[in-house]
């Protein structure tokens, strides 16, 4: 049998510190004590001086995932083999129910993709752009049925995956009776569209006038409006990509109230600002986002909310898409909107880089705490969208999924040095404390140091339960 | 070696929940896993089917206190006794500096009464009752070596334990530099004083006017000047016995910008309310406590927040005074005030209730999850006065502490059947879900059913690390 | 020349109140003062004992005005004739630009019919359904050229005039750079318009559906709409028939900072509540308006912000529809929609009877002062439309638009007594204190008592000036 | 008789704005109208071109006021002569019940001294110090038989003028019974006086210390209890020389809620910043005022109150201290704390530059209209406190208090050239747009260009009717 002890790590959990062994058989925590006896067949792992963390819960990746004529650059494969070195064990990614794909059939085609590819374990969402009877149905069966029990929706991009308020609030009171829950990318996307349009009859096609033709007003409106909706529906909802501080506004008054509204931000939003948008280079195409970069205030109060739970998870919103034409083969990346802003492909990498930004920014600095890192990162994830207690925990019988982190050790972040396909980094050459050296999945070690030692096909689809508690 | 393990018992923890075995030796949990191996010199107790917690944390009670003329009727042994009853293995109680009485000297006193009659284990904060150069020298001194970490001071009762708000701005200054905090009983006393004393004048002497002499909004506008005087001072605050809209309002405030405030509130404002001061009889003396019984919506505000996490403890503010003058030889209690409701000792008992009233209207009802239930009342107050991790955790090398309870038991509250001194209890009559079955302090089992098997002087002292960590 | 002296009135502007003589010459006011000198040709009248306002100005009726099927029951004769009765000398009624018409065969038919009919002045706003270059185009010069510097769009009706959120943007930020504002209803009707096939679905057909598919969360979620697409838009924005505290709340939040948002309450939501609803009957017709009655609670908001300047408007959005079908000849009126609320056409009369149920319920209860209550019904309409100086003032060089009106008089509303066409009105049998008993028009007395001397063509269209300032 | 008309003057009231002439007769104001006939014993005034105004209403002045050890610089003669030149034509000034001193003693005091030196109208405020069953009944026969029907109160300087919470309710609850109104100075003195000392201890003595000690913070938790206390006393409240943001906020708070919290700001606090506080230097002794200068952004704020009415009225607090020791034979005047901050005496001048000011920053940049000019410097107050409709007014019958107003005059601030004692201004050099030509106290022209036509004596004492009226 396989049995494993990883011994002397300082465990840390959302709510624990504690020095102890860990002991693992058969893929799951099995024991948690001190000195725990070590059979002849047990592999017995030091981990003293280490921090032994839940394994990373990542819910917001786009892996293989095509928007418009692009498709993201890392395959299921790349891109959760960047998450594993990233201390990322289980990510949910999308499956995409396009206008005319009936949502059974695009859950079927996210499935294969994941089958293949995946080295990490592994759920989806699922992004839903037309909404009647069948579609309905479609996700209560979802929810009871595949295991899917959040669904997103954009209030953005008209004319492609833009549903109106009545479709969101339809799905919401849905999903919300069984479980389930709507997960919305904020931005209203009508008035946006319109002054694309306007910037482009100007001949503004740099890639600043992407963040100039997305203010921060517009995510505001649309999170106050996605409230309601779910308020008047009385399900809860789910912030995703939360940058500014006018939407955060409208979280924060709702849960003051135990409305139960919930939001993440992603570490882009909390490491730079909108100060990079200074020029007409093409070369700010790598700062090419939806919602774009925020102010300097913006971070500081996400900052804070993550400390106060007024954000409850940090996920990456990995979307990758290369910064050169070509790159291993990947086309119609960030050039392709050389000429025309509007054409580049939106979205940063990140998948790799959340713990250990988050660590070196957040704890190191003593904004958050070691735990709420852990909670914000993998426990938080894992509970409001179903994974719990399968994953997020370092608990008798949850699965072994377990990162080993130095906290003290410095490294630089480098695309060169990352594991999945993106050219890019924003964080390139940053120098920042803290780095996972092994990581776990449910008991077998995939990542040593810089040696990758999982493949595709060792991520499990995992079934979630109900999404959305408070 | 004593060494026990308990049993298949459901452990729940602050963010867990999940079936194992618990190993503790010495005192300590030193294994927690699935099928542990029991030497022979093992005891085993079997908890299939019930709860495992981490023993109750109460920061809030008034054991053998002196208030003006009266001093409550539960000693250190018959309060901690009750409290053991109720599933709580640590409180923390008072030291009184009164005007003339040193610092030290207050300390001093309360751990001679600690040591004699402690059935629990125990901590203190200090009341604090004048602030001169001397006094703040000594908070810095009890926080750096008596492991006194937050000292209480009191916006009210002019005249006698009220102090300004110099001096209260000075105490929070000193003690916020070096890891203590301020507790405050907000409610404002010149206002209040005044108020009673136009109410006597008016010949209303009974209880009811106890309450209507302490209105709402003046708990709130102290509550606001207290989070004020915080914030000049760069220091954390936090309110005992936060009762009112009014006052919750500004904690809300305050919490959403990232300033640590805390509060707690008490059961007694999450089962009653102010609908109860309907006559002139004396017996409504029962209800005469400080802040009194709020209206229903406070309630429901109360209950909304303590899932929110704007109130982050419950305690029980156990100031216990019998109903009837003598009993078990204890004089000046609620019959003192016959003729004047303001010397009516203020106080209800509670210690013993608080888990089970908890579980029954809040996690029974759906309002508050079990593993919030275990936060409020065991994680919480032991992290935020400086007990953790030796205190609030199931954890490896935490103290075991633990509580093992059916959640499925019914059982009715009665003063008769409690194990306290007080002749009377809110709750009686009240049938509950949800009770203690077993209780261990450092790996002694003290409760067992009606079977009281602790003893006065089992309690140790536990020196206390910083409070007011966010 | 004509020439008149009203003696003795009580003046009372939105700012004064004091007892003097008003000489009108040519139409206008040119003396106020002690005693007056009366040449021989001046008429003089008494109006000791009776206040002396100004002319009320409405900036909300709909006289024939065609809505789906139905067309309102007032003629521009019968509305204006009934206006003047209750106190009014100006009204802002519509001029609609259907899809297919442009902006300027849409001003000029409305004009051609205000010539016709008209007994007191008035002016246009512009229904605006359709935005695009041309419209905007006509939007500013309708603003320049025409006196028409406020347009109306919807957030409701889809299918029919909703627009969406980027026409509303280009039109107020057209209209806002040229002295125009935009008026908006403000309700969600996408959500509206499924919870009505959804009502009619169910088999749920009576007048009261009507209200339960139009809940006051979604007029609070159009109102923060429109107030942020007017924050973008740099321009300001005025919400008609303002009904819900849900979006009294955002205009209040948005006048705070100083954000030029303006709002009209109208007298039914001043006077009843939602408790109408209370059965199937048809009868409820009549209470079909939108946005529907509101709580209890709202009503009292509302009246607390008419006080606080917070609302600025009280216009009455006379809409009048018959309770029978055929009453002079109308045809298409409430009954329409017996078998289907939501072919019921949405709206009340109330143009003869804002001032003295103001009066009654606003001035008499101490609510408001008269002062108050002369700026909510005329100076403050007068000033934000671009009417004033002309209208709202008893100013020297101001048109003599005067009302004397008994603040003593006692009398009893109902239909049977109106001077319009509807067969019914809400406050059917109410007896308010205080009537209008003189009205004069530039001059010409046109009401008195219960004598019209006035008569179609009588009034004049008045060109606008800038809306919006604040 | 003595006849006045003032001829083709742009007349601006707090609502109005027209050209029209002014009938002058026995001091008051008998006829507004175009081309007034001009009997032969009739001055006849040009004031075309020229802005007519309600003579200005400061209810915030210190005129012959002791405060501890010094003496304000100006007499009641200067004071108002001072006055007059600005604009001013009625002040409200103190009377001050010292602990030792009877009410009524007080207010005799001040009779006298106002009996013989005012030149412009004037009324009273009684400072209230010490609160018991004689003051009380004294404060009740002050409104009743006095005409005096505000009473200011003070949260500072405790040893010296501070009362107790207990005080501020038992006088609001008081003389809000009876038509009166408590004025507070709302800092939190005792915090504040530790600071005093803190900062003296460490020998940091310079003028600048007065403002490091006097934090905003502690001015905003003054205001939220002011407010609290009234709420409970169920009475208005008025804050005097309301400066910080924290202040401002709760202000608006309450008065969203309809509850009657009014304001003033002053022009210091509206013009100049903290950014001033920047040296050691004793020169800026000058900037000693209570409350200090605010931040930048509360300037913005306090100007965009004034538009939203949040603030109701600009008063001066005009309260001179000479800069130089022995000016006009002024002795303790700012040197006096020339080694000890805490003993300069805290004020600055400005009665006399309040109109100007304004009207160049506030009506020439767009922040207010002409008529809020008018509103907040003579309307509001007026009618604030109980001088309406005699003051306050260009209306029939009221007091011909009038100022000419050339608003396209330029000139430059300074001491030198203004008409009172004190040896400096805050605005030296300072060049305004706007100036006053001519002043009229009921009828008799009193300034005439830079020409001082009247005379100590010659202002009346005006009893005030109710204060606090919304």
């Amino acid at each position: 049998m396989d049995r494993k002890i990883i011994r002397n790590g300082r465990i840390v959990t959302a709510i624990d510190d504690y020095v102890a062994d860990i002991l693992i058989e058969r893929g799951r925590i099995v024991a948690i004590g001190q000195s725990l006896p070590a059979a002849d067949d047990t592999e017995v792992i030091d981990a003293a001086g280490l921090l032994v963390l839940p394994g990373g819960v990542d819910c917001h990746t786009h892996l293989d995932n095509t928007f418009g004529d692009s498709t993201t650059c890392d395959s299921f494969e790349s891109g959760t083999r960047s998450a594993a070195f990233g201390g990322t064990t289980t990510v949910v990614d999308f499956a995409f129910q396009r206008q005319d794909v009936p949502l059974p059939e695009a859950i079927a085609r996210a499935q294969e993709k994941g089958r293949d590819g995946a080295c990490v374990d592994y759920g989806f969402h699922v992004i839903v752009t037309r909404v009647d009877a069948q579609a309905l149905a479609d996700m209560r069966d979802a929810i009871r049925h595949e295991g899917i029990s959040s669904f997103k929706m954009f209030m953005a991009y008209p004319g492609s995956v833009m549903v109106d308020d009545a479709a969101i609030f339809q799905a919401m009171r849905m999903v919300g009776q069984h479980g389930g829950m709507v997960c919305l990318h904020a931005e209203n996307g009508n008035v946006i569209e319109l002054l694309i349009q306007e910037a482009l009859a100007q001949g503004h096609t740099a890639p600043k006038y992407h963040a100039l033709t997305r203010p921060a007003i517009l995510e505001g409106e649309a999170t106050h409006r996605g409230i309601k909706l779910a308020e008047l529906a009385q399900a809860p909802v789910y912030f995703v990509h939360l940058s500014a501080q006018e939407a955060l506004k409208h979280v924060v008054e709702a849960r003051d109230l135990g409305v139960p509204v919930f939001a993440e931000t992603c570490p882009h939003y909390l490491f730079f600002d909108d100060s990079v948008y200074d020029s007409e280079d093409f070369d700010l195409a790598r700062y090419v986002m939806s919602p774009p970069l925020r102010s300097k205030q913006a971070q500081d109060a996400l900052w804070t909310a993550l400390r106060t739970d007024d954000l409850q998870l940090v996920s990456t919103d990995h979307c990758p898409f290369c910064m050169k034409e070509g790159h291993l083969g990947r086309v119609r990346q960030k050039p392709y909107g050389r000429d025309d802003f509007s054409k580049i492909p939106n979205g940063v990498p990140g998948v790799e880089t959340r713990l250990a930004t988050i660590h070196d920014g957040g704890v190191r600095t003593g904004r958050i705490s070691l735990q709420r890192m852990v909670e914000l990162t993998s426990t938080a994830p894992a509970k409001l969208f179903g994974l719990y207690p399968r994953k997020g925990a370092i608990a008798i019988g949850s699965d072994a999924d377990l990162v080993l982190f130095d906290p003290g050790e410095n490294h630089v972040i480098s695309a060169q040095t990352q594991h999945g396909n993106c050219d890019f980094t924003l964080f390139e050459g940053r120098e920042v404390t803290g780095k996972v050296r092994q990581v776990y999945l449910r008991g077998n070690r995939i990542v040593d140091g810089e040696a990758w030692l999982g493949g595709p096909g060792q991520g499990l689809y995992v079934p979630r339960g109900e999404s959305g508690g408070w």
